[in-house]
């Protein structure tokens, strides 16, 4: 038997040291997919009593609702009001709204944050992650700066100095939260200490058990860099199957399906999206992008659904520029695909020496960069594949 | 410069002999896709003159259109007034009602019926074919005989003595008689005699410059069998994702585009005919399923549209038999999913030793077997994926 830990011994110190200890779950971030995942993990944590601490803790940026503190009433009602209305997320998922008190103990960081967010959040998480803790962001997206692309599980685990996994696939907060059969994968960074069975991943064994459920599976990938760019660079294919319906090809008004030509580019966009992964970020994989969930199954539901392809098929039907747009159906958020799109371009051009080859090995992320910054009529967006 | 044959030495003896001479295209088949493949073979042949014979026959069960033979009309009017109204498929595609006559010359042999006729059409054939023609088929299915699965591509190879490559993707033939933009998978036999570019395979030399247009685009696998598997396969997960959509998990009426659950249908689906045609036929390469147009493109639009996933959905909404269906739908046509389903079924218990063990490993074709079959209700398409 392990010993019991004391309070002047936390549980991650402990595991740190080898010894077996409870897992102590936190979510960073409780808006319409933290809530939902804060549910699940709620419930897993109960049922596995034996690995998790009974409660998980979610940090919430505190505001007033009607009146009260958010926390407040989530801690009342077991229910996020504002962010996932009608579903209880149980009553042993506590709102926090003190971040160091939420990540006092845990071993357990879900991030789960609007990106913009995740930069400030870091630097106040700084000095209150307990040793040995681990963590997983949920969230899609990467960084550019200076020519260079990174994702927020290395930004996570470079500023926290914690390993850090990604989930991400063909899912949404609200079907999940209505236990509608989806599925997800799981980027776990590459460990020699398994035997070739990637579920025994030490990440894996953590994080496996507190996201999946009956009708929410999730697959184990040793990949976190192909599971974060996945869940950006689909924005851009997204755009790309935008114009295409919006050009009138689609014949979806038809009530035939799936056009055709929009197969050819979710095609098409999928493997640009697989060569530049592997050509960039050298320790992904192939199946990331072709056979797992974050990778064809989101690609196909961002082509056929969400507002990347929205948007594109209102810039064909409106000829207005992708900035109105924004502002007449996003209240002004910036559209994910368009800027995913400038940020692609910018990194291939800052490759240097032979960065026109280069460009044209993707010419749909350049196509969709053309249409959305230079004029170009979306009628291109076929050209040069 | 190659000798210009004579009459007494056919084209196709005399490239068998390494003698280089034009080539003689006949299209045996003159439907919706026959006539839509007719006029770009047509295109094909007049800009290739190099290498092709100016004339594409194509032979047409004779049948009597407005009291009128439809050859007749065809050669008068470019036009297959029956099959692709509204087309012009040139002047020098020639209907001609004797097969015998059609296949006199021919070096390329495009095979395009529906597939109960092929058995006959073969028979026909046999005794006049040209020594060292070569074939394609354009049939989508197998063939099942005594639990054994064979491509109709391994048929007309077998039947006709020569060698038959296979055309399959996600195009339908009113688009690509509209010229809108589509892909299809050309799979080849294997062969050495190509430098590991397979866009120089011999067989891809002539079906690839037939085929191709600046809308219409080829890619070329060395899989026969994997090109054909995928087009009868599909229909099983498109049956799937019906069943999936009929009971209202889709959401596709609120606008919201492709649920996540249906995406993972599609998704589990697609490894499942990967894993089923590796196991199976061992030439199959991963690639073909996961990254063509025969594969994960055609089982996206499959999935999306079209007749097999019509009829699962209506199963669901009204609880009838796929056969009744069948009947008020499809004018009494077979169901291929539902046909394919039950054949993969009886395949898999052919296998005999290790069977339950091999059903096990495709859960989904199982699942849409005894829903089909076994009066399992359509909620159960999720169980043991």
């Amino acid at each position: 038997m392990a010993p019991v830990p004391t309070d002047s011994t936390s549980t991650a110190a402990l595991r740190a040291n080898g010894v077996h200890s409870k897992e102590k779950v936190a979510i960073i971030g409780s808006g319409n997919w933290g809530s939902a995942i804060a549910r699940i993990a709620g419930m897993n944590v109960k049922r596995l009593s034996g690995q998790f601490e009974p409660e998980v803790t979610m940090w919430v940026k505190e505001e007033e609702v009607d009146g009260r503190p958010l926390t407040e009433i989530i801690n009342e009602k077991h229910e996020n009001v504002k962010y996932l209305a009608g579903i209880n997320i149980g009553g042993n998922v506590r709102a926090e709204p003190d971040l160091k008190k939420a990540l006092k103990g845990a071993t357990g960081i879900v991030v789960v944050l609007p990106h913009q967010f995740l930069n400030s959040v870091l630097e106040e998480m700084k000095g209150h992650v307990e040793e040995g803790a681990r963590a997983v962001t949920l969230i899609k997206g990467v960084d550019v700066h200076d020519g260079k692309i990174s994702t927020f599980a290395s930004l996570i685990s470079k500023e926290l100095g914690i390993s850090c996994s990604a989930l991400s696939g063909a899912n949404i907060a609200n079907e999940v939260a209505a236990d509608k059969y989806s599925e997800s994968t799981l980027g776990v960074p590459s460990s020699e200490a398994h035997n070739g069975n990637v579920d025994d991943h030490p990440e894996a064994k953590l994080w496996k058990p507190l996201f999946e459920t009956p009708t929410f599976r999730i697959q184990v990938v040793e990949d976190v860099d192909g599971v974060s760019l996945c869940g950006a660079l689909k924005n851009v294919v997204a755009m790309a199957a935008g114009f295409v319906d919006g050009l009138g090809w689609g014949d979806n008004s038809k009530g035939a399906g799936t056009s055709h030509r929009t197969a050819a580019i979710m095609r098409i966009g999928m493997l640009e999206i697989h060569d530049f992964c592997l050509e960039f970020f050298p320790g992904t994989k192939s199946t990331t992008f072709l056979v797992e969930s974050c990778g064809v199954a989101d690609i196909m539901t961002s082509c056929m659904g969400g507002r990347n392809r929205r948007v594109a098929m209102e810039m064909v039907k409106t000829k207005k520029s992708f900035q109105e747009l924004e502002k007449e159906l996003l209240n002004g958020q910036k559209l994910q695909g368009a800027l995913t799109a400038l940020e692609v371009h910018q990194f291939l051009d800052a490759q240097g020496v032979g960065n026109i080859k280069r460009k044209n090995k993707y010419p749909l992320f350049e196509n969709v960069w053309n249409i959305c910054f230079n004029g170009i009529a979306p009628e291109k967006i076929t050209e040069n594949l």
